[in-house]
């Protein structure tokens, strides 16, 4: 233990200390992997308590002021330790609970008894449910903090405050309000979120962006009953025409949205970004093949990566609207329903996008037909700015560790609580992750791979260093 | 008894018989419809049976030769007599069975339990489930014949084959092949049908045409699976994008469908027979205000009463496609379905049209999306002749009853036997009946005006002498 080292000093020793731990490393992880903390079945509330208290303990075992704070559902381990040393404040986001194990008969051994398997191709893996998601993920940075603690006495940064949810699998109903109150407590300089995944086994990613979303549902009514397309039919308004008629504009022949204002916000990527996106030579046999499409269906003139991370959207997600049972039926309905939502990025408004999409309906409506909308959700695009200096030391930490330049991709979906970390806390975050594509996660035989799970941890380490300057 | 009348010579005396007789038609017309023949429910079997027997024994009674025949459901009433008149032999069909009678809670008195009630206008009606369909316009000819064969001593025409048949409400799926089994013996110079409707209250109708239909279903398949739109979206086919798309284009901004090749085989009406109907003067607020609509929403350069009975139409009847529960799910489907139907007119072919429109969407179908189409039926268009005598002297007898000129009009909806008539026999259908807008036919508290009643038999008698000379 030497007290004045600083992280950038102690690194290769931190670096060799978590060689060295590997099998114990492991063996912790097999001990949480264990537990039975699947959040959606209110049966493993026990289990998912034990997960909370097992994390708790062993982040108080690394000098962490830890608490299990209750919620309507499963606790919120929340820990701080206050280092002094130099470098930012920071907030680790992870969670401690699974998602369900059934079909139980699709995994090749139980899902609660972790080991250590071989692919056909050589690779070690961790089998389990959370072995990725998010256990193994979460573990990765513990490893990286114990093994500082070991080298260094200490921990490192200013301060480290970790957050560690149960109810991510289930919709994290209680820490968007658990976050909110306790703002003060939990805002940091930036966040830390090890979620995510690499580019492929061999290049580190860090995701800077995620889209955002606006829900909206449509619902259309003509006439006021159910008609006979034989009496009616040629006369009467049909509301599956006009939402049909009127959904189809949203896009012109070139893939592009054509809501007025919809671009309002969004930029183009800077050109080194976008020549790094380019390199990756994203096709659409490797994205689309695995689903069995072949061709891009986005914006024509944009990469297909930009189609699926930085570009915003529009789609269809649900449509109904008169008969569609078996057989035929000669029926023009009186009313029908669409769920239509926008991935949103950049600056775009979530409420101006509604407003928009709302106007658009409107204005295309005809003579006899009526529109109600309903509401389902908005969020705007978070954007972790390209010119952040943490941004730049962590891909510098990951390239370190893997030889390779770690790229920057935005992530298509949307992480709720990433978004709230910036509009409620005012916080940027760093996702940065070391699952595959083929983890299976959400699936049986949920894997992670030793290699991610090893070099993982030696990523948080080189990252904590290269923050702490 | 006056052998050597003919028809016409009759009339008068027909006419008053009617007149007189009316206190027992009124009888015969209740015992009719106090027999519960509800086809549907198989429970009321027996009384199908019994309404069989009882208009069986009826026309009995007039002379005809009756039989009962089974089928593999209710039975079918076939009657013929061979009078040996002058004019034409025809087929006269209707049907003894009637619509189930729930809800029953709504009904003034029991549904089969047939009275004469005054409406607040002052108009007498006969109410009772069957009082318009069919039993009460089965009856205004059945009257009529009675009068004949009470003042000539014989029935008019050549001759008269009567087919009353129990499956009507439910389907008719016993008439079909009973009509092509027995061709020889239904065959006749042409049919009548009262199972109609007037133009209005005091404007007897004709019923010139039904609309065929083409009744398709097409199912869109993109990627093998549903997809996340988070993942996904902006890159991958959405197939209810593809459909909404494919689907309004069949819509030109006038209203004109354009599908090519889909107007082949429609004619413009005769100028006389358009300014007939422009003179009826169809608003949007008489007939499309019922149902909360205001304006014609079919081709712009036609009538309202054009687009509703003698131009062709395409219509969505049913949509289906993603997520169409509560609240929000950011799924791009990999499937959606629509189910659509072509009414058609005049000469178009229902396969040819079936073709093209299948033709179209295919053509439409981007990279990544494909179709498989159900066919759920096709029947041509039904036209009598506008200029067939049997028209003319029937317009001509109405004309005479009512004071008023018979309107010829093309039906909306199909009926298809009178289809099948055309088709299987190659007979033409004279379609006149006396129902109201207002009957409540297939809803609770039917009824039949007392004067459509009175006025169909005495109608029948003079289209009956109309067409004997």
């Amino acid at each position: 233990m030497t007290a004045q080292q600083t992280p950038v000093q102690a690194l290769p020793a931190v670096l060799e200390r978590i060689d060295a731990e590997l099998d114990n490393s492991l063996a912790r992880l097999f001990d949480f992997l264990r537990i039975q903390s699947i959040s959606t079945d209110p049966a493993f509330a026990p289990q998912c308590r034990s997960a909370a208290e097992h994390i708790a303990k062993d982040l108080a075992s690394l000098g962490f002021d830890v608490s299990v704070r209750p919620t309507g559902g499963h606790p919120i381990v929340v820990a701080k330790v206050a280092n002094g040393g130099a470098g930012p404040n920071v907030l680790f986001y992870g969670h401690y609970d699974v998602q369900p194990v059934d079909p139980l008969d699709l995994w090749e051994t139980p899902p609660f008894e972790p080991r250590i398997a071989t692919t056909p191709d050589g690779r070690k893996i961790i089998v389990a449910r959370g072995a990725c998601d998010d256990k193994g993920q979460v573990m990765t940075f513990v490893e990286a903090l114990r093994a500082y603690k070991t080298v260094m006495g200490a921990l490192p940064l200013s301060s480290i405050t970790m957050m560690i949810e149960g109810e991510e699998e289930c919709g994290s109903h209680h820490l968007f309000g658990f976050v909110k109150d306790n703002a003060a407590e939990l805002k940091q300089d930036f966040a830390l979120v090890c979620d995510t995944s690499m580019w492929d086994p061999t290049t580190p990613m860090v995701t800077t962006s995620i889209r955002g979303l606006v829900y909206e549902q449509v619902n259309l009514t003509c006439a006021d009953r159910d008609l006979h397309s034989g009496l009616f039919g040629g006369a009467a308004q049909n509301p599956i025409r006009v939402l049909t008629r009127i959904l189809s504009s949203m896009y012109d022949d070139t893939g592009r949205i054509t809501i007025p204002g919809f671009y309002d916000g969004v930029s183009d990527l800077p050109p080194d970004i976008k020549k790094e996106l380019a390199s990756l030579d994203l096709t659409a046999e490797d994205f689309l093949g695995a689903v069995g499409l072949k061709a891009p269906a986005g914006e024509k003139d944009r990469l297909l990566i930009e189609q699926i991370a930085t570009r915003p959207t529009a789609e269809i997600n649900g449509i109904i609207g008169g008969y569609t049972g078996e057989g035929a039926k000669t029926v023009i309905p009186g009313k029908a329903m669409a769920k239509v939502s926008f991935r949103l990025v950049g600056d775009q408004d979530p409420e101006k996008i509604r407003t928009a999409f709302r106007a658009f309906v409107r204005e295309k409506l005809p003579v006899d037909c009526s529109v109600e909308f309903g509401n389902f959700g908005g969020a705007a695009a978070v954007q972790l700015p390209f010119d952040s200096p943490a941004l730049g030391k962590t891909r510098d930490a990951l390239a370190a560790e893997w030889g390779k330049k770690a790229i920057t991709v935005g992530e298509g979906g949307s992480i709720p609580i990433v978004g709230d970390f910036k509009r409620v806390l005012g916080m940027d975050t760093i996702m940065v992750g070391f699952a595959l594509d083929d983890d299976r996660v959400h699936s049986p035989n949920e894997k992670y791979d030793l290699t991610s799970f090893h070099k993982g941890a030696r990523s948080w380490a080189r990252i904590l260093a290269a923050l702490s300057v």
